[in-house]
């Protein structure tokens, strides 16, 4: 089942340019018009080609193609941006005979330079032409910009008697954050679906997965999750409060959770994957406040790195995330289930087993706050050395 | 004028084991009942010598002597932690001879671990024998942890025809965020000063200062800056809007800024100062949510380390703030005075000009909203490798 397109979708990656060697352009394709669901970034600035998609998704036109370019963001380019991002349109229009609304356009890289348009135009053809069931790989990479891996997420289920497909690309790395911040994920179906029904399987997929991780704080200009579904299935349509839909949003949900978990595993100089578990919370707020201000410390972060066991850390980050009802003297703090802090203090766990706990490349530090019932949870990484090397060179 | 300390103050510091080899206690300390205002950490997580000393101010009861110990935050620590800091107090009463109501107690270090307290006990009769009116350079120097130089800052005013001094000391490093986090200060003064013009004195300095800085955006749980007026100068009775109260906060002002200012030179790893300005907001509270935006980026400060010229993450920054009144058209960017970004694009500077403004040691970045008149200003550092050197070793 690896890298499989569902029914109707073809995809396909080139190299037009924009970076020195790598793909850096990627197009997906759906025979049949597809109805459209997107996420997009709450940062009020906003990328030119994020700005046009948001448009054309507004208008309810079904979707047959997206445009994605990489390594550069088309952010904070002025009037060409929004000019450039719909030529970017207009080229995939006339070669696949589609019309302007029939389309959506990403981008994911560096901010404020221009686009270099005439390249990726020129390459449109190229792109085109590879189109193929077998692309999905392809265009994988070719959104990817610091990611080291491609990120591909795809479940097969079944729907009354037919088979559905889910299958999705993100890329990821640096300035991920809750909100969803540079991270750009496109996922395809075939499954017959309700609109609404859609829109809010992709929302409450989201927000336990793209929405629930953290690399460096930073929310992005680019942030885009957009959801196609072309139907090809043949299934009876799937409406909200179904068991099928049920059975669809389990299967979306467990492409979005891998896709995120690639994004975290493979952020700009990880070397650890950290999950953060806050439970026992008054209410959700208090949870995810707790949850984020251990996953945005960079203390934490780098004392992980070192596999120093600064569990103090952890704590000084509860008492510092806000929330409104925390007592010093009543959370708990575990960390790969060794209690570490209980009742005020360090719980003097076992020196060797704890030192060892902090050796592994899962790490899961688990908050009992004692106060109510609400939980949450983020997904993060270690703050690395490389991490900084990374981000200090970015664009030279 | 170097280290002096106002009339009727000594101090001294010396080492008493809590490091290998460093000094690590000091004492302040006023023949005269000195009129004392604190200002501690918002950390739901607090310090046990924290909480000892916040009770003590409470009373009122006028302050003769300060105890600090680095190395140990003596935080989390149970019940101990508590008893430890009153015996610390109580040695000192001993030696002093001073009632437990007249003695503030600060820890600063490692957090989770107990004060090795007969150490303490044992070195404070030398630390009482060593009290000086030179003693100040060697207080400043035993309450650093991570911190790289001494922090001192020092006024001379006249108040009608009698000199006032105020002399500061401060230890920063990491963890340093608005709201003070891990950085202690102690100033005294000999001024004569109403009460209630000595609080408002030092809010005053404070929002401005301490509370205006940011190395990682991590809020600590030993944070506390004091004040003692001793009243030794003889002057008349400073009252709040006098033109005197005019001349003293300014003085007052300009040693918590110097503190402040050396702290985030000092930063952990620091390579560069960074001012980050915002003016033309609608509101405060959205110029300084802009103005923490961007000085709590990881990648804005990785960029600045790397001196790569990366005046989109600013921007992005900006976007990101969650201030409510921006507009991606109307701010501009400023860096090192050339304009970097206007009208929703890059400004396209004069590039080695620009090049070469990235490469000072001194930043300032000023965005301009142009949506209102009020303004901010946060200091920061950028981020280093050695940060994350220093931050996942700390402990080990």
């Amino acid at each position: 089942m690896k890298y499989v397109l569902p029914k109707g979708f073809l995809a396909s990656g080139v190299h037009c340019g924009i970076k020195k060697f790598k793909k850096d352009l990627a197009l997906i394709y759906s025979k049949a018009g597809a109805k459209a669901v997107g996420l997009f970034t709450k940062n009020k600035v906003k990328a030119a080609p994020l700005i046009v998609s948001k448009e054309i998704l507004k208008k309810g036109s079904p979707i047959k193609a997206i445009i994605v370019n990489s390594g550069n963001a088309n952010c904070c380019t002025g009037w060409y941006g929004v000019r450039d991002a719909k030529r970017m349109i207009n080229t995939v229009c006339e070669h696949l005979k589609l019309k302007f609304n029939n389309v959506q356009v990403a981008s994911t890289g560096i901010i404020g330079r221009r686009l270099p348009i005439e390249s990726i135009e020129e390459a449109i053809p190229r792109l085109v032409k590879k189109l193929s069931e077998k692309g999905l790989k392809s265009a994988a990479s070719a959104i990817l910009t610091t990611d080291r891996k491609i990120k591909v997420g795809i479940e097969k289920i079944a729907v009354g008697k037919k088979e559905v497909l889910i299958s999705g690309i993100a890329k990821g790395a640096g300035m991920i954050h809750p909100q969803m911040a540079t991270m750009l994920s496109f996922i395809v179906t075939d499954a017959r679906i309700d609109k609404d029904a859609l829109k809010f399987a992709l929302r409450e997929a989201c927000d336990k997965s793209f929405n629930a991780i953290s690399i460096d704080g930073d929310m992005s200009t680019n942030d885009t999750v957009t959801l196609l579904a072309n139907g090809l299935a043949g299934n009876k349509t799937i409406e909200r409060g179904t068991k099928e839909y049920g059975v669809f949003l389990k299967a979306l949900k467990s492409v979005t959770f891998k896709l995120a978990k690639n994004i975290v595993e493979d952020g700009e100089g990880a070397t650890k994957f950290v999950s953060v578990f806050v439970d026992g919370a008054k209410t959700t707020r208090d949870a995810f406040k707790v949850a984020r201000s251990i996953a945005n410390s960079c203390l934490v972060k780098a004392s992980l790195y070192g596999e120093n066991p600064n569990w103090g850390r952890i704590a000084s980050s509860v008492g510092a995330s806000r929330a409104r009802k925390i007592k010093p003297n009543k959370f708990e703090i575990y960390l790969n289930r060794i209690c570490v802090f209980k009742g005020g203090r360090f719980a003097q766990p076992h020196k060797e087993k704890f030192s060892k706990a902090y050796k592994r490349k899962n790490i899961e530090i688990l908050v009992k706050l004692n106060m109510g019932k609400k939980d949450a949870c983020i997904w993060t990484c270690d703050l690395s050395k490389r991490y900084v090397e990374i981000n200090s060179h970015y664009m030279t």
